[in-house]
């Protein structure tokens, strides 16, 4: 068969398979949103049934059949045709090597580890985790054995989140990163400065919050016509296409800055959904390039964007409207002040724009003994503890504010921490470049937030996954990740915001 | 094979099918309620996707094996398995008779003649659509030629949307309805009860009306548990199984009666399809038996209990608790009877409950003239003005406000309205065999629907589609149906409240 014809049917194959990711993304968030919980074992059922539904056709004889035809001509390729090869591969490969026994043992054994978990944070029990731990470290180092070509264990789990990451990048940037965050926060913490954000636990009702929800999201140009916005216990962002994006928020009356950050954050994954080119939208290309790379817009937009003091100067009057009156005092540079207060704390998701990368670069540095080192799970606890003490200066009272607090590790997720830090340096590196570009401070200050998502979608947004991480930082900004804009921007911003000389 | 062995594959087949229905009634609600506007296109594109995907599965030689091998054990089967292969073999059938290329004419010709429809009923212009409506009419013929065996096409037509109904049952029904409702309503008019209803146009906040529709659901007896409510143009109700029942409704600020109907209506169906035993909830025939008995049980809900004075004696004062200051004085009496005036009006979805039944005794008249008589449709609107002034003694003005007011004939949905008056006398009929085994009276006035969701759980919900209308009103009641009851139902409400002799 001419290659003009294999190219068609292969295109019309993942479309397919596209069309059936597709209507489970939409499953998925009618799930997560407004489904009855009574239908919880029918959706879990289903979900199982299309996601074998999906697994056969990637996993079929015909794709494979595909790939090796289409192997030699590569080359030949436009960048997209390469990009859905690259993926439709990495996907054959990855879900063809291990064995199914295997793959439902550890989707058996997650499920049970979970359930373990919740039960030994509740309990502050870390000893009836500890052997479920072990069961999880012990079966994902045998599939990875699967998989290896001799690779370390560890970078090829960092690669599963991360395309084109490993170790070697990453102890780098963590290295780096620790050796200005940890000295700076010591300097924060000697200073003089004080700020009061007591304000934040003002009373603000539920409507108001909606408002405020609408105001940013479309402010920063998120496109309710082809986006929806919903509330679920955890805010996160789906959707299908470019054409029906969502995200969700949760809003807490006592705390309504909790949803306004939701909002920033999950703005920014939407806004790239949004825009990737028309010609990727309905293939496998038309999503975001990495979860790094997803994580960089989200951060861009929550802190880059919403915690600085341009952002609340402009919009501080459209948001004082919409704030009951004991707030209406409250200064721009108040709120500033009091969004980017550091404090060193002992819950990852509590904490601050700074102190954050130190709960990843310690959840890093224990995964990398787990895969490298043999370390015994028992000594998990002291290990965790000690860290916490060395980079932030504070001691868990309890496994359960500890080593417990994450769900991650009883789903076998190592590996995956690390991508929020990097979203955060990426930003710092994609705002350095835009800033060479565009003044993007009077911009702001002209709400021209139009302009911002326009170079966002030129340099990043267009090209979905068309590209790997690395290829697309070095196509639109010459040069791959680098961690020096992000110890440059954070040196900056926590000096200035802390009076440090 | 033995038969055992192909009963088992048969019926896995047909769960693999229901997987993908049940999948699709999700994704349709989703779109009906919160998929943004932008997604228009990609929705219909899926929707046909996966319709040809369920049409490929219905048709496939596979099914048609499974016909012929199961065919001559029928006999053997259980009530469960004998539905199941009535349906599969029905839908088989009627989906392999009619040549693709009609079935895209059809669905083509009726998406443009649906937009010319609006154009004409916008500019009141009948000549407009009376070639599309000629050429629906004739395609629609042609089709049936394909799945005839020598019957009246209409009878194929009215079967199709209730199985076992054909022009001999509906001719009995509709003449005796006729006969009944025309000589009451001119007594009604010429009587000299007034009944006062301005009352019903004062404003309700919408944070009111949601609260209204949460207490008449859980009143009634929907379970939030297992279902969810929301908001739409027209209000429907859907979901996937009985583990996730879903309806909606639509506030109107100032005609709060306008969803409270909505609501009691939509829960009737809601509520049956939520109660359907658990052993077919995944199957094929885990919901209504039929339209005109789900309607059954829409109009239950909605006229027999909530057009009853009873209901209102007894909701009275919850209600008055949701209702601003300028209702407070209203009583329940008040309510009754607003609820219930009769008043000859030209459309259809805005009529009373006794008049709503001429509207469909006209549609039914003609759509049966269209299809035995050959009528010319130019001659449409004056047969339809003319009918009009002799069944409700008024004449539309213009075409807008008569022919032309539905949008179900540029679907080609002949044979579906009469339906909605079947479900009316259903409900009768039901009502009427409820009375022998409960207080259905002094039930309402305890408030315990329990009691009676119950009895139609146990007569009617449970059977879902296992048995063919006419096969479950023999079982459940000893009898098929029969028209009796509803002309008894409505001679005696209407007398009594018009103060009739």
């Amino acid at each position: 068969m001419a290659i003009e014809n294999t190219v068609k049917e292969f295109k019309e194959y993942l479309g397919r398979i596209n069309m059936y990711n597709e209507a489970m993304a939409t499953l998925s968030f009618d799930g997560e949103t407004v489904a009855p919980p009574g239908s919880v074992e029918a959706r879990a059922k289903r979900s199982g049934f299309f996601g074998l539904e999906i697994f056969n056709m990637i996993t079929s004889d015909k794709m494979s059949n595909f790939l090796e035809e289409l192997e030699p001509h590569i080359d030949t390729f436009d960048d997209i045709l390469k990009g859905e090869y690259r993926i439709a591969k990495k996907e054959y490969d990855d879900n063809t090597k291990i064995p199914a026994e295997i793959v439902k043992e550890m989707r058996e054994l997650g499920e049970e580890s979970a359930a373990i978990w919740a039960q030994a944070r509740g309990e502050d029990d870390f000893g009836k985790f500890a052997p479920y731990l072990k069961r999880l470290i012990e079966l994902q180092k045998k599939i990875i054995e699967y998989r290896s070509n001799g690779e370390n264990p560890y970078d090829i789990l960092l690669a599963d989140y991360e395309t084109g990451m490993n170790m070697e990048v990453y102890d780098v940037f963590f290295n780096k990163l620790k050796e200005s965050v940890v000295p700076l926060l010591k300097k924060i913490k000697e200073s003089n400065k004080k700020i009061d954000k007591s304000f934040v636990n003002a009373h603000v009702d539920l409507e108001s919050q909606k408002a405020i929800t609408k105001l940013i999201a479309e402010t920063l140009g998120f496109n309710l016509e082809r986006g929806h916005i919903a509330e679920s216990t955890h805010p996160f962002c789906g959707g299908s296409s470019k054409y029906d994006v969502r995200f969700t928020t949760r809003y807490l009356e006592d705390d309504f800055l909790s949803s306004f950050y939701s909002v920033m954050h999950e703005s920014g994954h939407a806004i790239y959904e949004q825009n990737v080119a028309d010609d990727i939208a309905h293939t496998v290309l038309g999503t975001g390039a990495s979860m790094g790379l997803h994580e960089s817009q989200s951060r861009f937009y929550e802190n880059y964007l919403g915690r600085s003091g341009a952002f609340w100067e402009v919009m501080h009057e459209d948001l004082l409207k919409l704030l009951p009156e004991e707030l209406q005092t409250i200064t721009a540079h108040q709120f500033y002040e009091a969004m980017n207060e550091v404090k060193p704390s002992l819950i990852r998701v509590e904490s601050d724009e700074l102190t954050y990368n130190l709960h990843i670069i310690i959840r890093y540095e224990i995964e990398r003994m787990i895969f490298t080192e043999d370390v015994d799970v028992n000594d998990l606890p002291n290990i965790w503890n000690q860290k916490y003490e060395e980079y932030l200066g504070i001691t868990p009272p309890t496994n359960a504010l500890g080593v417990l607090q994450d769900i991650h590790w009883s789903w076998a997720a190592f590996g995956y921490f690390p991508t929020y830090a990097l979203g955060s340096a990426y930003s710092a590196q994609i705002a350095a470049h835009m800033k060479k570009d565009l003044d993007v401070e009077a911009l702001i200050r002209a709400q021209d937030f139009e302009a911002i998502k326009g170079w966002l979608t030129e340099k990043i947004h267009q090209y979905g996954k068309t590209y790997t991480p690395n290829q697309l930082m070095k196509k639109s900004f010459g040069e791959e990740f680098n961690v020096d804009y992000y110890v440059d921007y954070l040196t900056e911003k926590y000096s200035k915001l802390y009076d440090l000389a």
